[in-house]
C-alpha cells in the first residue's frame, strides 16, 4: 500500500526536507502547501489584480492557496500538522480541523511547551510527536512493519 | 426556517450572552462548549480517574469536550467562531476548518489586528464581522429579510 | 408526508403568492430566497460595511443570501426554480445546478421561448411547467394521490 | 499532485484552446464538453431516433450530454466556467451550481459586464478571472508554486 | 424508536391494508407510492399535458411519481416489497435495488413461484416473508421485543 | 477521459459481445456478472456445501455473485441494463434501482413491448435504447464527440 | 441539544437500568437492543419459520435483529459498548467497530481485566468507563457542563 | 477488475499466506495489519516513548495501528476476518463491523464451535467459510466466473 502523506503547518524551518529524507525508500508521496512565504501572501493579487484594502489582498491569495490545500488534504492518507515557534498558526489549526472532520489519519507535532494549547488538537489525532524522525519511524512502521532499533 | 447556530471559540468574554440577547425573538436556537473554563480543563480526570502526565490529563478532557462539541457542530447550520485578544486559541481555528469541511455556514468574528494571520480561515467564511451585534444583523436578515435601520 | 418546497428563481412576479394560495391546505412547507431586491442587493454592505468596490459589494451580499439559499435547498425535498423574462437569471440556473447535484426533485418553470436554451436545465427535472397553478397540482398528487378534474 | 480540470461554458470561442497552450507542461489535464454545437444539439436523435417535439428532441440530446458533463465535474479537482458574451449561457451557471455543490474548487471565467449579474456564481468560486492566461497562472502557482514576473 | 416504513411493489390486492391494521398501536409510520392505477398512468399527461407517443406520455408520468417515491425511501427506515401474481413489477425490483444501494433495512414479500427468479433481491434482504402479518410480527418484535405467541 | 461501462441484465442472447465489438477503439472498459448461467445458479454451494433447502442453496449463490455485481456497478461510470424476451429479470431491475440510487449513468435497453412495464425505470435513465449498437453509439459520441453518419 | 445514545452489549446485567436511573432528568434518549435473551435468539425462526440448520436458525434471527440495532446505531449520538464477565461477545465489538466506520462519539465500558484484549476498541473511543455512573457523569457533563462533586 | 482484500483477525497461524498461496494468479492484492506480534504491541512506545501505564502503553499502539488497518479497509473491495481459536478477537469483530458500516463485502472464516457466538458478524457476510481456500475459491468465482471442479 502506498500512503499520500500532506505536511501542513508551519513554513519557515526546513522540517518537511528532514522527514522526507528520513523517509527515503517508503512506499509514501508527500504533499504541503506553498512554501514561498512571500508568493504564498500576494499570489492573489500577483495574479489577479491589485486590492487597496489588504483584507481583500489577503482573502484572493487565502483563496488560490485553497485549491491546493484542500485537494491535498482531501486526498491524503495521513495529515501531519506542525506547530512552530512563531506566529499564531491558525490556518495549522484550521487544517487540523478540517483533516479530523474528513476522517484523515491525523500526526500532530510541537514542542512540549505547546501542549495544553493544543490539547483539543492533540485528542483528534493518532499520534503526537516532536520530531520529523518520529513521523518517518511512524510512517516506516505502518508501511513496512518495522520499528526503529 | 429556523437555524441552529454553534458559538464556537472565545469563552472569557460574555459575547455570547450579547449575541443571543440582540438575536431576541427569531427563529434560531444557540449551542456552544461548556464555557467553564476550570470544568472544561478538568472533566476528563474528574470523572475518568486522575492522571499523574499533564498530557493524558488534557487528553481525557479534550475528548469529553469532542462528545459535546462534534455534535454541536455536525447539527449547526451557522458556525459562528470568535477570536478574542488572549491565548493561542488553536482550538477555535480547530473548529472552523471542522465546519468548513462539513460544509457549515461559517462566520468568523475577529478584531482587525488579527485580520492577516486569520486570512485562510476568514477564505472559508461566509461573513467576517467584528461584534455579536453584526452576527445578530446577519441572522435577522437570513430569516427574516429585514436589514439594520 | 409533509414535503418542503424551496421556491427559487424570479422574484420580480408574485408567482410565488399564486403557488402557495393554490396549495392551501397541503402538507407542504415553502421556503424563498429574500425576495426584497434592494434588501438582497445590498444586505452585504449595510451589515458589514461599505465597500468601494461593487464587485466587494456584490460578493459580500451575495455570500450573505447564501446562508439562507443553501440551507433552504438542502433542506427540501423538492426544488422549484422559475425562469422569468427579464435579466440574466444566472443564479436560477445556479440554484438548479446546486439542487441537482444534491439529488433534490427538480421543478423547472418557464415560457416556452425560452425552451431550448434551458434543455439542460429541464433534462435535470422530474417536471417542467409553465405556471404555479402546475406545480400545486404536482405537489396535491405526490402528496394526496388526486388529478385535477 | 496532477489536476483534473474541467472546462465549462462558452462553445464559440478558443479560449479552451488558449488555456491549453498557455498551461503547457503543468501537471494538469484538462476535459470539456463536447464543443461542436450542431452534433451537442442533435445527438439525442441522430443516435435515439427523431422526435417531431422540439422538447423532447432537445431532452434526448441534453440527457446524452449528461452522461458527459456529470462525469467529468465530478472527477474534476477544478472547474472552470466561462460566460461568453452571447446566448443565456443557464448550462453554465447550471453546471457551477452543480460543481459548487459538489465541493469543486471553481474559476469563473466573464467580461465585467457580467458582474452583477454574476454576484452569486462569482461568490461561490475561488477565483473570478477575465482571461483564460489568468487560469493558467492560477494552475501553475496550485502546482509549482510560481507567480507570474 | 419510530419506524418509517415504506410499502412498494403491488397495487392490486389490499395488502397493505392488512398489513397496517395488524400493525395496530405500533410506533410505526407507513408510507406507499400512489395505489390508484389510473391516476398513477396518467398523472403526466394530466397535469403537464398530453403527449401523442405513449413513451413519454409514460416518462411524464413516471417522473411525477418518483417524485413521491423516491422521497418516501430515502426517509425509510425499513422498505418493505411486495411481489404480486400479476405483472411484470420490475417498478418494485427497481425500488428494491434503490433502497438496498442506499442501505435500508428490507422486507421482501412473495410466493414460493417466485422464490428462484427473486433470489438476488431476496439475498439483499434482512427478512422474507409470505404475508403481511409476517411483516407486523416483525416490526412487533424489532419496536417492542415480543414475538407472537 | 476512460469510461467504465458495467453490463448488466440479460445473458442468454450475445448482447455483450456485439456492444464491445462495436465500440472497438473507444476508451472504454466493460464489466459484466458472471453469464455462466450453470455457475450463477450454483455457485455457493460449489464452493461453501451443499444445501438441502432450494431458497439457501440460492442465498448463498446470489451473496457470491453480489461481490462481484456491487464492486461493478459501483465502479463503473455507465451502467447498461438489457431487458430480454424471456425471464422475470427481476435481479436486471433490482441493478437499476441499484444503479440509480448511487447516482450512475443509466442505459435501458428493451424491445418495445416492454415500455410501458419499465417506464420507471426508463425514467431513470439518460438514454432508452433497443440495440447494443445504439450503445456503442451513445459511448463514441461521450467519448469522442462524433455522431453516427 | 438533545442527545440519542444507544446502549451496546452485554445483556445479562441490569447495567442499563442503572445507567438509566442515574442519568433521570437529563435530555438524553436511550435504546437497546433486544434484551430478552430467548427471544433475541430465537426470533428469526418464531416469525419466519422453523430451520433443521442451526446456522441458518441464527442467521434468520440476527438479521432481524439487525433491522432494530443499525437504525439505533445510525441515529445515536453516543454509542456506549459495555463488554461484561461472561461469553464471547463479539456482536458488542462489531457494534463498536459499525458505530466507529459512522463517526459516532463511542464510550466502552468494561473491568480492567479486559483492558490489553480491548485496547483497538477503546483506542476508538472517547471515554473508556468501568461503571454505568461514570457514564451518566459524562452524560451530565455533556449536556449541562457540570461535574460530580 | 482487480480486487483488493484486507485479510483481518488472527495472526498466529500461517492462513494468510496459505490464502495468498491458494490465490495465486487472480487479479487481487491483499492486505493485511502487521502481523509480528510484538511489533504490534510495542510500537507506541517504542516510537512515541515509554508509558507507565499499561493503558496508555496500549492506547498509543492500537491508534498506530488504526492509520495502517483504517486505510486498508476503507480501500479493501473484499474484507476477510478470520477468528482462530484463541484469544478474545475483538478486534478482528471490531473491523467487521467496521468494514460492514462502510459497505464492504465481507467474508467470515471459523470453526463450527464459534458458529452461534458470531451470528451476528456471520449475518453481515457476504459468505461464511472454514478455510483460506474457501476463500480462494471464492476469490477465483467473483475474478474469473470459474467453479473448483
Amino acid at each position: 500500500m502506498h500512503y499520500a502523506v500532506y505536511l501542513a503547518g508551519e513554513i519557515h524551518t526546513d522540517w518537511r526536507d528532514s522527514l522526507i529524507a528520513a523517509s527515503d525508500g517508503l512506499p509514501v508521496s508527500f504533499t504541503a502547501p506553498v512554501t514561498d512565504h512571500a508568493a504564498s501572501d500576494d499570489c492573489g493579487v500577483a495574479i489577479l489584480g491589485a486590492e487597496p484594502d489588504k483584507f481583500w489582498h489577503d482573502n484572493k491569495g487565502a483563496k488560490l492557496n485553497a485549491v491546493r490545500t484542500r485537494k491535498a488534504i482531501e486526498e491524503a492518507d495521513i495529515v501531519v500538522v506542525r506547530f512552530g515557534e512563531k506566529y499564531k498558526q491558525w490556518n495549522a489549526a484550521f487544517d487540523a480541523g478540517y483533516a479530523a472532520a474528513l476522517g484523515k489519519s491525523l500526526i500532530v507535532m510541537h514542542g512540549a511547551d505547546h501542549q495544553h494549547a493544543l490539547k483539543e488538537v492533540d485528542a483528534a489525532a493518532l499520534a503526537v510527536v516532536e520530531t520529523p524522525e518520529h513521523v518517518a519511524q511512524i510512517l516506516r512502521y505502518v508501511t513496512e512493519g518495522t520499528l526503529p532499533r
